[in-house]
């Protein structure tokens, strides 16, 4: 089946076309400024070059259209590499507690996505602005929602209540939810064939470092625990996020700094993390440089950065009372040798011995970091959001299609 | 020596009367209600049973010389029990970056204890309000302020900075300081000595489970991390503080709630915690009766409540590289054996393995708590902040005194 995939963000539309059965990427493409005067787009056919364009989209239902029909125009009258599209799946940010697995997209799971609205109020919107933009351009083809927090849904009470008056989650659903689902889940499933564990007696955990970050503690294939929070905020230093903080630094920079509440938010968000620390950038690749080069602050950006993490792999450690395999995943987990070295530095003896060289030589692709006697395994796992959606809009889609008939 | 150690609260007035050199408490007293129409005192002359008195305390100083004059009335004309008083010493909550140690009080010393007020505006106005009454009491004994922040003073700069814009920390000093210093300091030394450990090549953790709930991770003597932050907001539940939140936490309340935000705050640190999680109570007693009981909600505040403390040594454990002991203190740390079953369960593996008799049966004295062949051992040490602080006194009152004839 070949599924659409569809990433919408508020100004921004990320599509990939993939052969789901054959795991297969045909094409992908973007959209970026979708809103603005002039957009930009690229977009790239099955193995060749990328192409871009500027467009004018004035919402995200132009974007789908008109990127789409630049991918077709670009793969000419002949259709070389680009079939119809079958179904179509959407990468929606929160399902809040009604998901815990992807749905067919009906009108009830439309109310549910804007009902989630008030606990994702950045990135549900944008998502159903995408799922409505695929309804209008394939009106016949089923679609699918797969959610970034519907991995987590297994998480128990002790770890995501909050000790707040307990009518904070009974009114307004203030609670852990944790993101970065789709990517955990996949991750960990590569994780059991490659490390060679059974998922109904395994204990993972799964370290998701790219500009959001997020761990996962997973037991018996469920996940137990995560680092996000209610929002995207909590948990490890990110590229431009802080993580965990004291609750009351918040009051203190209103107080302070005489800031705008909606100022110290933007503050948290986006000035924050590894920016906010080196005050350079944001990238890790950046920092590694500088810090190469002697810069003091990039250094200790790393450095913070890296025992968040040391201590969120020790924290999931006790939760899971033991473990058998770490894995890295995302931009920094994949292609940062150096610092995954550093987050694993010292727990030799709580059995993660990694083999120096072959973490050095581990780069953007699946490979054993630890020794081979190591009593935890540690391994790279670049993740494939794209084609869990992919998957899952195959299966529930498939399951659709059929419905007729049975 | 004999010291008088004060703890000024903000409505409170607490001492005790410590033969330093002999380690014995001769008395104790407090006075309630300071500043209100009418206050409550109580006190206790050495083994005695305790008196309870009221009286008019419009302030710390008339407070101090009130109860003082109560408990030598109430010694007798022969001064049986209570001997002049030789040096006073101060517990002080806030020292900021400035103290690493105690120190004996000066001018300048009152002044850095007064720019503290900034970052502990509850607590540093009180204690100076205590400093100052007793001066007035004693103008020609010497006095020392112990800070709870300063044994955290070695905590390095990755795990006290916060991901947040550099200049923060620079302008405001914003940074994790930690609380609880003295008992840390004060159990990790019995620990030290119970498990018959090398204080200069060990690694252990501190449990301090009271009211005010926190851990410490401690190597080779010194605090290398600890929970609470730049406030006792941070880290673990308390009775009636939220410990870790997802900072958006925050901003959600003013929304949802429509609170001001000098509300939101009381309720993080006066509604929350144990208190908020079961709706019902403060106190890990009641708590653990009404569980016993059935009741769900209080279950769920325990459940909340260790499950944060097992991942606290979790993260302490791969923060330190391994283990030699852990000690539980404070009200809940000493005697609510449940509680610290139910923190340890399930981290055999790692290597911490309760006797489950040794624990039930330990409560308010110094006990082990796990096997004899336990790779970890975990005790119950009370924690005895005062003795700390007139020792301390002694030492540097007595270093004071002799100064004229070095």
């Amino acid at each position: 089946m070949v599924v659409l995939v569809i990433n919408a963000g508020s100004s921004s539309l990320k599509v990939d076309l993939i052969d789901a059965a054959a795991q297969e990427t045909l094409a992908s493409g973007q959209v970026e400024r979708v809103g603005a005067v002039s957009s930009l787009a690229s977009f790239r056919l099955g193995e060749g070059k990328p192409d871009r364009v500027s467009l004018s989209a004035p919402d995200h239902a132009v974007a789908l259209d008109v990127l789409l029909g630049k991918m077709r125009e670009a793969d000419g009258p002949n259709r070389d590499v680009l079939p119809p599209i079958e179904a179509v799946g959407h990468r929606v940010v929160h399902g809040g507690e009604r998901f815990a697995e992807s749905a067919l997209i009906n009108g009830e799971v439309v109310d549910a996505i804007r009902d989630a609205f008030d606990l994702a109020p950045l990135h549900n919107p944008a998502n159903l602005r995408g799922i409505l933009a695929a309804q209008k351009t394939f009106p016949d083809v089923p679609q699918v929602a797969v959610f970034d927090t519907a991995f987590h849904q297994t998480i128990p009470p002790h770890a995501y209540l909050y000790a707040l008056p307990n009518r904070l989650y009974r009114r307004h659903k203030i609670r852990r939810y944790g993101f970065h689902g789709t990517s955990h889940y996949y991750v960990s499933r590569r994780l059991y064939e490659l490390a060679e564990l059974d998922k109904t007696d395994s204990r993972v955990l799964t370290l998701h470092l790219g500009n959001g970050c997020s761990a996962c503690a997973i037991r018996d294939g469920r996940s137990v625990d995560t680092s996000m929070g209610m929002t995207p905020l909590e948990g490890l230093v990110m590229g431009t996020r802080s993580g965990d903080l004291d609750p009351s630094i918040v009051f203190d920079l209103v107080d302070k700094e005489e800031m705008p509440l909606a100022e110290v938010y933007t503050l948290l968000n986006r000035y924050s993390g590894l920016l906010g620390l080196s005050g350079y950038a944001a990238d890790m690749r950046d920092l590694l440089a500088e810090a190469a080069d002697g810069d003091v602050r990039c250094q200790q950006a790393i450095d913070v950065f890296c025992y968040r993490v040391k201590s969120y792999v020790g924290r999931y450690l006790a939760v899971l009372g033991g473990l058998d395999a770490v894995a890295f995943t995302a931009g920094i987990g994949t292609f940062a040798a150096p610092v995954r070295a550093q987050i694993l530095d010292g727990l030799e003896g709580l059995g993660i011995v990694l083999d120096a060289d072959a973490n050095e030589a581990a780069s953007g692709a699946e490979a054993r970091i630890s020794t081979l006697d190591s009593p935890v395994q540690a391994w790279v796992v670049p993740t494939n959001e794209e084609l869990v959606i992919a998957l899952d809009t195959m299966k529930l889609a498939g399951a659709a299609q059929q419905t007729p008939f049975v």
